[in-house]
């Protein structure tokens, strides 16, 4: 991580066997979709990574698949847990795996500014030098984290290089954390993507976000940060908009992503472990209707 | 509540002079603004309507004055409250001045089936039969309701009229809710109109929701339920989705459509009394950016 | 409060008749009950006083009641609520009937330092220069304050005179506020007296709780604190410990307490608002019990 | 589990170094403790156990100790797990290491009755036909299960064979259990023992608990279920009181009480890994103060 980390960093999907065993092979697949979309790297074992449904070694032999399709492409894993002996293990295996980081949102247990850098204070002392991003996303955590807190974090911690931001209202707290964190320390975003062009407007190095279709991802972030380019920025995101919102509702929108992703060719199966990830008739036809009445390029 | 109770009903703002008094004189125009795009009745004292800032001397004026402008459509009032002799004493003011009936949602200690039942029947041994919308929004209420429990309560209340459906995933339980309730009990839906067409396609009888454009929610109702208009539905409702997703974001949101109802004429002021209600450069030039790049009616 | 908040402080009952109408006239009966058993004041309108089942009305006039009889003794009265316009309404009320002060609560919305210094910002903009008790209680307000965040508020708040502590571990809080906060800041001592042999070794200034035998709650408070009796201290606690602890289990121990407080003369009924509050014959033969097996002072 | 369990059984402590590795050395000589003093069985893995430092091979080692020095007596593991893959794995391990049964609370997700019965499906699909105790601890789980839902649970999954019940208040809702379960489901009851002579009373069939001197949970059962003698039951429980409630403080708790079962050569060493469980001189000062003020049996 001495190269800066910026540009779309997927949340990536696990992709299962129709029995529910984990799908390694076709993990190769869905690194190629994901990176011939704009990915400049991943981040795996998140929430839509359905990580909470993994026992420590399929979550470690996942996270490595990943990094051997990654070629040399930053692979961050996430390993936050309400158990720190596991979150420091899972983080030593994924480490010497070949990861690029790790990702750690706070114990719901840390409940003052105090608490929280006790806390990572207790996981940075069993992780050690370990580059790490701090996912700050409260509705997930039950972790309300201030600016001035985070801020305190990262000079506490220099292992923390990234901060996935999440907490609602996102492009405010990006403009926030911006003007009080070092320069060395990126923003990349999460929520989907919902909040996209105004979080960079506001100051955000990339997306780190799931979606079926990475490639309108990839270019917001391009047409925003690179070119300017606004007026089309917003277009491109208001296109694909009606989707990329049906695709946030927690475990049924990873349930429709992951159909979406199938239908590309990006998936064997759009197979979930996580609980209400199973689609219905009317669910299909849902998606189905909100595709065809959306203006996607062809 | 004779009639059925379909259609767009708007989540009312509560209109404030910049000094933060209540401006009772703006709700005749507020209502005129909202019945003139399609509202069929209106919901006073939500959330969103800042109903935890007013004392409940104030809350019962703000009804009573929407009341006098409703020209006899049905005015609900949002009693909700953790204590039970201020949420009966409201609800009994409110009824006094006219309002067609009430909207509750469970208290959050009502944290089981039994719990939930034991706690309408001490409301409605206080506030007796009055019609009643029952709220089901747990990411506010902090209380989750199952399918079962619901169809269990309204049989055994029959004040429960309406369901305001906003759990999510939204579309999902408004068809499961559908078949497990009986015709005459209404379901409306709210999480700011953000799933409308698919909610109105799973049997959903309306919108209860706030927009600063609230045409278009009167407009996807119509072209759903009454013209078939599938494409016509999706159209509408895409083209205004950006600003919709933009007011969906808690204070914030609340702020950039007060912002946006005074530009189109519907209030005087924008200013709020709920915290996080204040808008600064940055959060009007997204505003202005994101309405600039939306393809909106001329 | 010029004078120094010390000693014991009784979290009282609110008398109810059999009907649930507020008992006034009990009130000068239950004032010289807990005044005869050594109260250096009260504080009301508390959670155990089920505020949370009283109008605004009826809160501001068993304030004043208490304040009738109180012969010029301290009266704090809770005032804690989500809703800012009627804490700061209910505020204005009592003080105006005579209360020494408040007590105040964090809103559960208040997740990190910096939403608490802004939450009490707000409410003393609001309700002014007003002498107040802040209640550390996660439990019940789900606000984890920091000692060093607590020591801000008393120095950007010098209407915070004193703080009713009970975060637990609460001796070693105690411990902890008492070096952090300038002498002139009381610390009293909640969680129904269970530890506080404990917290008065620690440095606390007195008991702010409730119990029927409030006789216990001042002689342990004197022997340890004027008398530096410890040995008389714990042997006076631990005789009345089976029923301390019995008292304290929420609804039921309020009720427990109102019915032993019944039977001592204190108050005409044991009837509760609350929910929880009804004793069956059950719970009457457990309380016979545990007080028949206690050795009491006859 | 052909055999009824009830009786004493001790929730044990994991023995660390002070290095803090497990001492798989000490699990004998605490086992020998405990069992001098009455239990019949134990359970492993529970909070007070400090299972959630653990890592899953270490969780499985330390069942396995408490399993060699078992003689035949009843272990029980607890392995609740947001991570149902964690559950099942760790549960499929401790019972081939020879375990009596498991220990599961539900996952906080677990928010209605449905998704009650949702998530034990989901279990007991998982982990097949393991004698399973339901642990009701809504303070720890953040679930609450009524009476009904639980009874409901029972016929469901005939897994489930005792009930750790720890939810307050404790007696009435083992009195209520009892009514509504089948004679064969046992009750044990938690909560550190601070209710038992309540509990006992009211139809449990013994402590679930830990304490220093189990030799009073296992006492006051005696005397309350196989001897009738309540007034000797309460005088025994009575007398450790004021230790049993210091012991009840979370982590603090249960670090004082590993030091009070080193004093009397259970544990080699009071060494914690939870967070909070470091005793600083003013604790030890308290604790010696504690139980220099009881009345212990010499």
């Amino acid at each position: 991580m001495s190269q800066t980390t910026h540009g779309l960093h997927v949340v990536a999907q696990t992709p299962f066997q129709t029995d529910g065993a984990v799908d390694r092979a076709s993990i190769a697949t869905l690194s190629a979709f994901y990176y011939r979309h704009g990915a400049r790297g991943l981040t795996v074992l998140g929430v839509s990574g359905e990580a909470q449904t993994l026992t420590p070694d399929e979550a470690v032999a996942v996270a490595s698949c990943f990094v051997a399709a990654s070629e040399g492409r930053a692979i961050f894993a996430g390993v936050s847990s309400p158990n720190l002996a596991i979150l420091a293990e899972i983080a030593g295996q994924v480490m010497a795996e070949g990861a690029r980081g790790v990702m750690i949102a706070p114990a719901a247990s840390a409940r003052t500014d105090e608490a929280l850098f006790s806390y990572f204070d207790a996981v940075f002392s069993r992780i050690g030098d370990v580059p790490t991003v701090l996912q700050d996303f409260p509705a997930a955590s039950g972790v309300q984290m201030s600016v001035p807190a985070m801020a305190k974090l990262v000079a506490l911690f220099p292992q923390i290089r990234v901060i996935k931001e999440e907490d609602l209202p996102s492009a405010r707290k990006v403009a926030a954390l911006r003007k009080a964190l070092p320069d060395h320390v990126q923003i990349l975003t999460g929520n989907n993507g919902l909040y996209l062009p105004q979080e960079l407007a506001r100051g955000a190095d990339g997306p780190m976000a799931g979606f079926s279709y990475p490639e309108m991802l990839s270019g917001v972030d391009k047409l925003m940060r690179e070119d300017g380019n606004v007026a089309g920025a917003h277009a491109l995101f208001n296109r694909y908009l009606p989707l990329l919102k049906h695709e946030a509702q927690g475990a049924l929108g990873i349930a429709l992503r992951k159909e979406s992703m199938r239908r590309r060719g990006a998936l064997a199966t759009a197979t979930m472990r996580a609980a209400g990830g199973t689609l219905d008739d009317a669910d299909i036809a849902e998606l189905d209707s909100i595709v065809a009445h959306m203006d996607l390029p062809t």
